[in-house]
């Protein structure tokens, strides 16, 4: 619903969603057909599908609205079938839920997801002009919050089945909250990749009436459909303005702010590409490119993993009741290089003596850093040597979600002895071997 | 020890630490007492004392090392005892450990602390023309992974004690991992605070002989001086350069990288200071200034608080053991705005029914957000009304870390309900009223 303030100036005209209307704002001015209010936005912000296709939003204050005549029965959208343009690439949606689901709504007010090849268009008309939208898929209806390991396993096995099928390309509608675990997640889990895989959402921007989810969708469209990648990545905004977006490494990416649009950031990792909303491509090197073959799905997942943090007098306990639950797998963010309570005054807090405990079960003890970025080691101070000599591994400059996923994926897939000896190995780019300090809050 | 390449040369040149050498590289040569290897350092990095009083690495790859005489009996450093500078202010140094202590530690070689003001400054000579070192108290020997709140406490005690005996400022050598943790606990410990309390530490540079720990502390101990502050707060470097430090609010600083020099960020929040090596200070407002009165102190904690991260298929048993355990307080660090698992199609995994409960009996459950960065808000999505009805409380833009030390102090002194009503509340800079998404990765 929009505001009543802007309601009760939408009767005065005599307009309603569908309607021809004329917004007119200090010397600009607006003709088109008024849609309803999406359910994510701002309900002062009067939105109007331009003759171009666009979609515009206005802020309401000391705006005046005029009804022009009749405009196009809502329900009827979008109009006829899209024919697909033969010289264009072929790209699959698969769409989760999240923002970017209700942004994409405009048309009936965020009731139903745009679910169609031809509502999806309708929404972002450019999209016509890039790539054929040859299949809609919608998996769940979930925000990222509420997804888990199953979400993750549907999304590998869709997307594989996608490529398979001659997609030229895949897009992933998501949530942004978790989608650095999912896009890390199928980084793992999708084998022999060979085309890409692109995580696009939308960051809710309260202090504006326009989204981040058009142009972001346009980007990530164009590089599924032409860009030379076989890597699993996120494509959201680079900057606050809409300038471009960023293409990042599903399994180096992290979302760094709660509200901004360029709240995705490459962690201790430059991003692969610069994707431009005309279409342009800036391909930074260093990935994957397209191949032939199929694409293979490993998907087994073991969800008896945790990811504990390590802080002040935090207690060793949290460690025997995950070992009492009988889980396989703990990763600790710890402190700076990698750090837990060691060698504390009241020994009792200390967490090495549950850390040998459980890996004399065969538990799996990874070690991440809460500072986010840069590296752990076990070698610098006394106190890694003791963890390390304890059981646990350290993870290079892996992200701890990262890490998480991972340990997840090996203990679905291999024995804990493997699981470990493959935590500080990189398998699909969440390890960098060269020095990565320059790219520090890049 | 120096590492078998540098021993075997100074063997051949018959010198020993405490002797005068000369070494030569390059075009360059320095001549000074050979100090013995600190024990967190480069082995291969000869460390001098110059004439200047200055200490320097020079990495000892294609170096010549030449024995110039005898030097001076290193057990009998530092010499004689100082006298104070009349015209210079008076500052109180506490040591608790962590890097910086053993960088300090030119003289013997690592085995003990500099602990005395003559030890301070033999290894910081620059101090001598800054402030008076009146007291040096060592609090305890400690690297920061196994501070705890009762260091916070003994910290908060002896700061307190040392301003009110005539201190114009108070330094606190600090290991790093965890500094931001104690700087957050002092924030809200000593009340009525009428001059600067400043934690200083040094990051290991593994890539260079020289350390960050003397323009740190030299740094420190200008602001604790002269600076007009009366905050607690963090000086570190401001970049990987040695241009000059900044001074951080302690409850809105954060350890941001593992291992480089300028690791520690403001997190929404701009830097309360410039701080150059010359002594300059470049005071960026917004803060509050020196005044009279005694500091007070209330060190009361409540341990029995958690920090605890919310991920894709974290399970709510977590909650129900420290609800068992008779846990007083949880600070959940959520994903995005500051949700939690709630819809999710496992039932069995929603968090929201733990968080009801957790309510009901008395437990406050505060929020924050794992971006690091931004504002969490229980309004802007469904699932964010769900959590705040079932008993929740969004903490702002406060930091996960500081909220859980805030957690613990507020428990210690209020009844549950009046701590979950001040959560929200600003009480020692913790929370921003202003919009700081500008100060994005600064």
């Amino acid at each position: 619903m929009y505001s009543s303030d802007v309601q009760k100036a939408l009767d005065s005209a005599g307009a309603k969603p569908g309607d021809r209307v004329r917004v007119s704002k200090d010397a600009a001015a607006f003709e088109g057909i008024l849609l309803p209010r999406p359910e994510i936005g701002d309900p002062n912000c009067l939105v109007l599908k331009l003759a171009s296709g666009y979609n515009v939003g206005v802020e309401f204050k000391s705006a005046k609205v005029e009804r022009l005549g009749d405009g196009v029965k809502l329900e009827s959208f979008p109009l006829g079938k899209l024919k697909p343009n033969p010289k264009l690439p072929a790209i699959s949606l698969i769409a989760t839920g999240g923002t970017i689901a209700s942004r994409l709504d405009y048309v009936t007010g965020g009731v139903k997801m745009a679910m169609t090849p031809e509502e999806i268009t309708f929404a972002v008309p450019e999209l016509s002009e890039r790539v054929n939208v040859s299949g809609v898929v919608q998996l769940s209806n979930l925000a990222s919050e509420d997804m888990g390991f199953r979400n993750w396993q549907a999304m590998a096995e869709q997307a594989a089945r996608e490529l398979n099928s001659g997609a030229e390309g895949c897009v992933i509608l998501h949530g942004t909250d978790t989608m650095h675990y999912s896009s890390a997640a199928l980084s793992f889990m999708l084998l022999n990749l060979t085309k890409p895989v692109v995580f696009v959402g939308a960051q809710r921007s309260s202090d504006r009436g326009s989204s981040d989810a058009f142009m972001n969708i346009l980007c990530a469209a164009s590089l599924a459909g032409k860009g030379d990648f076989a890597e699993v990545g996120i494509c959201m905004h680079a900057e606050e303005s809409d300038s471009h977006c960023h293409f990042l490494r599903g399994t180096k990416a992290r979302k760094m702010h709660t509200s901004r649009r360029d709240a995705f950031r490459p962690i201790n990792d430059a991003p692969l590409a610069r994707v431009f909303p005309d279409g342009r491509i800036e391909d930074f090197g260093s990935h994957r490119t397209r191949s032939g073959g199929e694409v293979e799905v490993n998907a087994k997942f073991e969800p008896r993993v945790a990811l504990v943090k390590a802080y002040p007098s935090s207690l060793p306990d949290l460690l025997q009741f995950y070992i009492q639950k009988g889980f396989r797998g703990i990763v600790i963010e710890g402190t700076g290089l990698g750090h837990v309570p060691t060698q504390t005054e009241d020994q009792k807090d200390s967490w090495i003596p549950a850390i040998r405990e459980a890996d004399a079960q065969g538990i799996v003890v990874a070690v991440t850093s809460q500072c986010v970025y840069g590296r752990v080691s076990p070698y610098v101070y006394r106190n890694l040597r003791v963890l390390k000599n304890a059981g646990a591994v350290h993870c290079e400059d892996m992200l701890s979600e990262t890490a998480y996923v991972k340990l997840g994926w090996l203990l679905g897939n291999h024995s804990p002895e493997e699981a470990k000896k493959m935590m500080p190995a990189n398998l699909a780019g969440e390890i960098s071997a060269r020095d990565t300090r320059g790219e520090f809050l890049a």
